[in-house]
């Protein structure tokens, strides 16, 4: 009898010829060989073949072996969406490098944060962001990295900010072309390091590996539909996830990414326009700078759009506004731990027939696991067990998937607390699913208020609120309370020339929730949001905490 | 400083919740979730969603494991392309089984072979071919083991051939719908056991891996376009190489996935007709079967189908015609070690506007890697190194990837020799590569002739041959000879009603050949080929070796 053992005997473990690490990189080399001749990068009238990135990461790499820069040290890269920033994705990776990409839009504080955490060996700049990294490197007390400087077209060349600096396509030089690079010997070898935006404080640093990030991509071609040479236009930061990994995604199918150092509403009408773009990825606030452009910014498309949005769900205005320009919105749900989308609203057919607003309410939902992903449960916060599938049992996300991160940087204790007994990843949002498994997220764990017992989601509070045409942005949280523990406040940012009394927001909300969830006070103010436009709860809960 | 020791450290470790096992029956698990209600299988009218067939394929699961089988063991099955069959490319690895589907077309003694040195614990068979299966096993003495019929609507029910014999439906029954299945340990583990159809002799039994059988669907939908919902005619018999993963790659993507038992030109245009299909693939001689029907059979398609065909570069002859009937042939280029397709003719749309014989000359290669395939080498026959791309110097095609077999079950020296220092798979396949580096085979290593020191392709030769109308199959082999040590023959099968003299035959390979190229005998005979169509050489070689 053939038993366990004999049919996978010794002589049958891996070897290089049929075990070899999963790996992005391997797309890139792949497409160089057989598209090589198509588009990669366009920035400013200037297209790079792939064959030519190529060519520059595998430069990129040995300028940095060249340096002695060793396996598993972090390069950091505070910049912008520029074809350097593509070529970063592969090229610090290539070189045995871990690619920890920081977000523009912090202040110099948190930047210093970030680097003193991350300690990296060298520092790839835009020229129009040295400023900013020069006063965070003085509080690290680190301004003797090395630094490769992006040149910037609207900054003079040569303009240097620091000793060791030198600029990008110079550093390139210094590579050695009969240079050759190799995958890692471990698939599951750091990749890169993601600080987490922070809505919850401070900063983690998420370390991501090679086996993810090409499964990654491999399963946003099935569940996108993604065809050979798509023409995708990079709105999604790269600091921001990898830029959910679309620039792996690319390399795999050879498709032509369209850079963009800076978005708005008429840049991004005239890319779509002018490059015939067929892929975007953004989140409902690029979807809002769209729908709301002036109409000499807009453009009436002749082809279709394919959206990937994220971070929060398209309200149903901006879902319908956005079709009717051709448009087609996918919603997708994920977190820097888990590489960018892991679920996602996965449209069937049997839905095309039902009436707008039906279809909004499917496409507000986050969804069913990718494909690339194993299991997404909705576990019951008091008993642990998967929720039923009734709309209405609220539970906390849980993941398991090929795409979940290594764990954070230098915290262990932090990187036990969000892998429950390892079998599970505990996202922390709180969600029901629906009759046919689709999963709607109804708050973040901590942004559930428990007012005399009763547990209140402040994104239905936000919801109702967002109704009145005013409302730029709402927050609603819970204010300590001697008699009912919590109650729920609402702190709103009105659009501009907009004004609502306390008491017409508030009869407002009565028309639509019950009384305990009715807020009880209402603040005007500006309402903090990360570099990323999430608003920061825990800011505005510090200050009713104390 | 950030080391790969710091990035990499101990508590980042693999848990269960971010390193899960890669298995096809991930695909069956989601789909069955995400679009359970999607048509799976369709045969004879009788359709049933992806949500039944997983119950099904998790009965099937339950009963193995009640039965008492064991993790690693081996379930054969004897089996046409009914719904059973698509259910069994999951079910007997969901119980932990080992798939080794058997060659209709072999005859008893092959089928004996394979029984014995596979040892299954279990055998499936189709109701129609219990006869040939009992004459194997009266050959084994294994006529103890237990069977499951597949009943077959051609042959009365209950028509029992066994002692210890169960209908399919009964034994699914005898399963209990409660019970779970799990992935395997590791990716590793064994999924199938396919015994080559041997056109170089005894069968050998590659043992595929979970890992493969995962990355193989993956990367089949970017390289072959493959949408959401495809509708997939099952031409390719799931006995050869899981009819190339095809139902692997339908879980994937919830496609739609059409049987057939037979296969005829009218079957096919029919059922291409009826039920919109969109994918198929298959031998030259299927496409042949195509092109050849009559004008009753055949049907003007109202939609393009896309064809993938493996085995023999589609003749132009053959090209243009299918192109005319809206197919869009893919070829691509495999072996049973590599669970199939491992390299295609990846089209470039540059090629769009050649004139229809360059296109033609470039989709008769073989091309270059898949999306999952590492890397594909050709090795200079002399000195192992990697072969000019000038369409010319011809060497062996290597090969890495995770697609490739674990080894030969119980046979380690047969393994050890097909993996180079285990850096390479050798395939045994001469080639050139094209500038470009799209890789055309020229011949098998063994068909090479060698007369005078001078090397002969015996495919050249075969490709002039084939310009002769009359001629439906060639082969040129090597006869011993004292003065040249080799000299070519030609072995000819001449269509019906067709005649021609050994000197026509002659004449016209001069008018084409040098004239140490020109076969010195010609034999007008049946050509002895595999079960899927492919020239035995080597019994044409015994007949002249002695």
């Amino acid at each position: 009898m053939t038993t366990v053992d004999s049919i996978n005997s010794k002589f049958m473990e891996p070897r290089v010829a049929n075990h070899v690490p999963l790996s992005p990189l391997s797309f890139l080399k792949r497409t160089a060989a057989v598209y090589g001749n198509k588009p990669a990068t366009t920035y400013n009238g200037k297209t790079r073949t792939w064959s030519e990135v190529y060519k520059r990461c595998c430069l990129f790499a040995s300028a940095v072996k060249k340096s002695g820069i060793k396996r598993g040290e972090v390069i950091s890269v505070l910049a912008f969406n520029t074809p350097e920033m593509v070529e970063l994705q592969f090229a610090v990776a290539m070189a045995g490098g871990v690619l920890n990409t920081i977000n523009t839009r912090l202040d110099a504080d948190t930047i210093a944060v970030i680097i003193a955490h991350a300690e990296p060996a060298i520092i790839v700049v835009d020229a129009e962001l040295t400023a900013q990294l020069e006063l965070a490197l003085t509080q690290t007390h680190s301004s003797e990295k090395e630094l490769i400087v992006i040149p910037c077209l609207e900054h003079e060349a040569g303009r240097y900010h620091f000793a060791k600096e030198i600029l990008y396509d110079d550093f390139l030089e210094s590579g050695d072309p009969g240079d050759s690079w190799s995958l890692p010997e471990s698939e599951w070898e750091a990749y890169g390091l993601n600080y987490t935006s922070g809505t919850g404080g401070t900063p983690k640093g998420v370390v991501i590996h090679h086996r993810g990030a090409y499964l990654m991509a491999m399963g946003t071609v099935p569940a996108w539909g993604v065809p050979q040479h798509p023409v995708y236009l990079y709105t999604v930061p790269m600091f921001h996830c990898n830029g959910w990994g679309h620039a792996w995604l690319n390399a795999l199918v050879a498709g032509s990414i369209i850079c963009l150092k800076k978005i708005s509403a008429k840049i991004i009408f005239d890319a779509i326009s002018e490059y015939k773009v067929t892929h975007f990825g953004g989140a409902p606030v690029v979807l809002g700078l769209l729908i709301n452009a002036t109409e000499n910014d807009q453009k009436i498309l002749k082809h279709s759009v394919q959206v990937m949005t994220a971070g929060a769900p398209p309200p149903p205005a901006i879902l319908e506004k956005i079709e009717h320009l051709g448009m087609e919105v996918m919603q997708v749900y994920g977190l820097t731990e888990t590489f960018g989308h892991i679920m996602h609203c996965a449209w069937n057919t049997d839905w095309d027939n039902l009436d707008f607003s039906e279809r909004a309410t499917i496409k507000a939902r986050q969804g069913v696991q990718f494909t690339h992903t194993e299991e997404t449960e909705v576990l019951g916060l008091a008993d642990d067990k998967p929720v039923p599938h009734d709309g209405k049992t609220q539970g906390e996300i849980v993941i398991r998937s090929n795409t979940l991160m290594k764990g954070y940087h230098k915290d262990e204790s932090a990187t036990e607390a969000v892998f429950k007994d390892g079998k599970y990843f505990l996202t922390g949002d709180i969600a029901v699913r629906h009759p046919g498994g689709y999963i709607e997220i109804k708050d973040r764990l901590k942004d559930v208020i428990i007012s005399g017992g009763e547990n209140i989601s402040s994104v239905e509070v936000e919801n109702v609120l967002y109704r009145l045409p005013g409302v730029a942005c709402a927050a609603v949280i819970a204010k300590p309370n001697e008699k009912w523990g919590e109650i729920p406040i609402a702190v709103i940012e009105l659009k501009e020339d907009t004004e609502y009394s306390e008491t017409e927001i508030l009869d407002h909300c009565r028309r639509s929730l019950a009384g305990f969830k009715t807020p009880k006070e209402v603040v005007f103010k500006e309402i903090p949001k990360t570099a990323t436009g999430k608003v920061q709860k825990f800011l505005l809960r510090q200050e009713y905490d104390s």
